[in-house]
């Protein structure tokens, strides 16, 4: 049986201000994002539109939202926090626009617009990743407006490096390419999502904490597992959307990992357990946020958000 | 008519204390990235395997030399330049990784062995690329060698990113993709390979400058201007290579820009010309070393051997 917080909360007021307090972080990020990126007429132009396309695509913008809603329960000032949320979500749009090539999950749409290879080449989807990962790591190197602590800027690009290099991210695309067409364990499936969104998502959580070096070491660890959490659970909420899901509101095909044959949590352990396991997450999630209080409303906010998303 | 260093430095003295002094800094370089880059056995393995093939693939080092010959002639102690001769040596070595695809070069060897490609496949290349990049600067961010100064260091962040990012050598491949075939002039072959090759040799040069942060603003100038010199000569090398070189030697087909159809220095402006504008911009080179006395022999002799190289 599922607990109640995901089957009634789709309803409740809190949804509605949630949905403007998103939307504004969303703005918020987004203009950042059309600061730092070189002007489309920027010589070599081709492949400055070719980032531009691939970076403003009606992404959900969950990771920089991550950034600024963790920073609400820290208290830190908000300007401080655009470059971390440009920067990690410049590494999961390089990540996208590399997954979606035909050598990889060869995908021709991401979110019904073509993706990046098929709106321009292979050649310059391959280079606009490449110039999207570099330019993350420029903006947290450099960012006027974060905060002056160099050392700490340092620890957030190591810790950026981290997450989304060969022992994150990538990693787990590696893993997650091998494993096609493989009967995986559950602990097997847990290991590659760890790896592929986990650790992006554990970083934008991070990269706000970082933002605050004396931040107590208590604080920092209840966040880290509330990021956990909640990573986990956005891939599990992702494979349930590829069945349950509605194939417009996806903006890719339903059922297209079960067809892929990809290693699925329903698949796993069934429809029933991956829900259960969804709901016993968000409550450690949910949890961990406690010592908080009233500050940490917006990041319990994008914890349900994450469990009761359609898309 | 080639001016004399071109055509007797082969044969001189200086070239075996060179060889050696050069196999030290190349041996200490590959001892680094042994150090840095994961073990094979480190999950996911498969892609450790290949980033390490990608990496120890025989390559000259050009790149860490110019960091540790810099370095030599700012006397900054050598242990602070393995973490910039080791990041910059990275972004190289994924740039390759990347440029070999089909997508873009579809070269199927790389110094006389399969291109990463070709020894994994597509999807793995393309992450071992990524995987390298990230690696770079987690270096750059956490290597505990390096100097303290963490404002320092992140500037040799946003200097690398730079470098390597859409205004520097991944703009500079794209430009290349989008100029075969066409008739460039000599100001646009020159704008491709200041972006292409010549933004990560200064680069070289420049990390190991602002690992000396009370550095003169007359010195920097300097080394600035004597990496641009050996940046456009080593790659106007290349082209008259690709010509006049010996296949088994390069470990490439000899003739295979002029095959593909790309522009070369030879053939915008003659051999002669070529020659004649690499041997003027090798000059320049050694004039802008001139206050740096004897403790910039090493830059000398790494600019002599940029024009004198067979391969």
């Amino acid at each position: 049986m599922i607990k109640a917080p995901y089957n009634n909360l789709q309803t409740s007021i809190t949804t509605v201000n949630l949905k403007t307090h998103f939307t504004q972080y969303r703005e918020r990020v987004d203009g950042a994002l059309d600061q730092w990126l070189p002007r489309e007429q920027i010589h070599p132009s081709h492949l400055h539109q070719a980032m531009r396309y691939s970076t403003f695509n009606g992404g959900k913008r969950v990771r920089p939202l991550l950034v600024y809603l963790t920073g609400e329960a820290l208290a830190i000032p908000v300007s401080q926090l655009d470059g971390p949320a440009c920067a990690i979500e410049l590494i999961h749009s390089y990540s996208l626009v590399h997954d979606d090539l035909p050598a990889m999950d060869d995908d021709d749409l991401r979110r019904g617009k073509p993706t990046c290879h098929k709106a321009y080449d292979e050649a310059t989807a391959i280079l606009v990743g490449d110039g999207l990962q570099a330019l993350a790591f420029s903006i947290l190197a450099q960012d006027k407006k974060m905060l002056e602590n160099a050392q700490a800027r340092l620890n957030m690009c190591a810790l950026l490096a981290q997450a989304s290099g060969s022992r994150g991210m990538v990693g787990g695309q590696a893993i997650d390419l091998a494993s096609v067409g493989k009967q995986l364990t559950l602990a097997e499936l847990q290991d590659m999502h760890i790896h592929k969104t986990g650790a992006l998502i554990r970083a934008s959580v991070m990269l706000a904490a970082y933002s605050k070096p004396d931040i107590e070491p208590e604080q920092e660890k209840n966040l880290d597992h509330y990021a956990k959490c909640i990573g986990l659970n956005f891939q599990i909420k992702d494979d349930i959307l590829d069945i349950e899901g509605n194939t417009e509101t996806l903006g890719k095909p339903q059922g297209s990992d079960v067809e892929a044959d990809k290693p699925t949590y329903p698949a796993i352990v069934g429809m029933n357990e991956a829900k259960q396991m969804m709901m016993d997450l968000h409550q450690e999630a949910i949890n961990s946020l406690a010592p908080f209080g009233d500050k940490a409303e917006p990041l319990r906010d994008l914890a349900k958000y994450i469990v009761n998303r359609e898309y």
